[in-house]
């Protein structure tokens, strides 16, 4: 079997010097002109956002540990894109790439388990080769504590991971999670996340659990919270980049010793050929710009880190 | 464009004389025997969840007035499940019935926009005719307003719904729900759930909102509690039958006129060729035992609503 999630993660951040994952969020309307699809067909939309996803996991997969691919954008071409969400993942890890599946999947249990098996687990399929399994998947712990369980089992038997929501990005996220009195709904959740990931067999040899939580970094007292409140908690971090948070306000998300976070970016990175500082040093080679965007995304996390102690 | 999502659905519900809707939730491994697939390929496992789709949509359209097919049960055979899942949303369509995609999609705004560009907007493909579109989808709040606010748009748009996680069926959901002081958590969702299905354009002839809830019904006060709160908004009541509820016990879902509440049953009726009572009655005949599940189910609800002012 494969190691442990949080120890194979670590391995790959100690060796990419960087805790930067990059996002593959592509919209088909987005995508440089070469590449945008000819034919308002699924095929010929899927195919046009499998090439560039191909192209950019060759392009980051030299700065980056990870890649994080969106599920919405590619089931947004219905099988097709689903098809092609499968293609990304196995060809990222072809690259040497840790996959994380951004599916936000959850249910209640029995459920949970099916997704668990699209998803997570190793697969039942003679057609479907492990290399086509993300290394872990983000999860909605919303439907209670047995669908999360679910994904935490096939987490366990596979050396795979799991990240729950706890804090999302989303401004309008506060009216949901700011509920309570003192003590807040993410809190409860952060709580809930703790304790699902405790427990000597889910614990690696790196002291992290194969149960993550997402944490976008909001305020930096409830950031530091968290993070106290999660000992062993890898999060998973997004809001850096297009969604204005720097990397400064992503610190607290870190131990102090610059471990047990992952920082996450994608429109930043992969659209970086619209922006004009890029443009203006790259032209259209909007493989340059992509590149660019990733090595400056990877440094500034990476500085970050490598604060130790300094929090 | 097609009329409001609960305007159709009221009138589904007169005209099958039922609020009963059957949940297909199919594992392959217990198909009837002489379905099961002969190969361990996701081509086969699909094909055999496909037929086995097909053959239950056309056994029970004629008892109920809409379909829910759970996409994690298709997700398990990665991209054949999926085209599988669509097929199956346009077979229902075809045998007349509303289809309520359960996918319990969720993320913050921007991605939300691909989910219901994938599961709920017109399609913007020219080989996706609509009636591949389910009428509704089960939606995670989870994430934060601007997600939900990106399935509500379109829906809309396009005359169809949402059901959003306000209480789900899972025993350990309390753990999440519960949460909270004289006010829980799931009654805060249900506020909010109320106020972002109000407004004009939102709401059907029938005084119904194109925004459901999932309500699971726990105890009699607390959902009496959601109906009074949530007035204008549909419940799709999970947990009848297999998960243990009778049908007496979803009344309080419903108003004092029998309105505004779907009860879903998935694995009590596909299954019912599992069961001791039906194979009593019709042997190996899995079909029959199907159909008469459903029947029963059907009329169980159909009498419940018939109640009319009779809390």
């Amino acid at each position: 079997m494969r190691e442990h999630f949080a120890d194979r993660l670590t391995a790959a951040i100690r060796s990419k010097r960087t805790a930067a994952v990059v996002g593959l969020d592509p919209l088909f309307e987005r995508l440089p002109t070469e590449l945008r699809p000819q034919q308002a067909t699924t095929a010929a939309a899927a195919g046009a956002l499998e090439a560039f996803g191909r192209e950019v996991i060759d392009l980051v997969a030299a700065y980056v540990p990870a890649i994080k691919i969106n599920s919405a954008f590619f089931e947004a071409c219905y099988e097709a894109g689903v098809a092609a969400y499968y293609r990304l993942i196995e060809h990222a890890h072809l690259r040497g790439l840790l996959v994380i599946g951004d599916v936000k999947r959850g249910d209640i249990g029995p459920t949970a388990q099916l997704y668990a098996r699209g998803h997570l687990a190793q697969p039942e399929f003679s057609d479907v080769d492990a290399a086509r399994v993300a290394d872990a998947v983000t999860v909605s712990g919303y439907p209670g504590e047995g669908g999360v369980r679910a994904f935490i089992e096939a987490a366990r038997q596979t050396g795979r991971g799991l990240f729950v929501l706890v804090r999302p990005s989303d401004p309008g996220a506060d009216r949901v999670h700011e509920f309570g009195g003192p003590r807040k709904f993410y809190e409860h959740m952060a709580a809930l996340v703790h304790e699902w990931g405790a427990g000597p067999e889910l614990i690696g040899r790196c002291g992290l659990s194969c149960v993550g939580a997402v944490v976008a970094p909001k305020d930096a007292a409830g950031t530091r919270a968290l993070r106290d409140a999660m000992p062993h908690t890898v999060f998973l971090v997004p809001g850096y980049g297009a969604q204005g948070a720097s990397a400064a306000a992503c610190r607290p998300c870190f131990k102090p010793d610059g471990t047990a976070a992952i920082v996450s970016a994608s429109r930043s990175v992969i659209y970086a050929f619209e922006e004009q500082r890029y443009r203006e040093r790259f032209g259209d080679d909007w493989r340059a710009c992509v590149a660019a965007a990733c090595h400056e995304f990877a440094s500034d996390i990476g500085r970050l880190t490598a604060l130790g102690g300094t929090v």
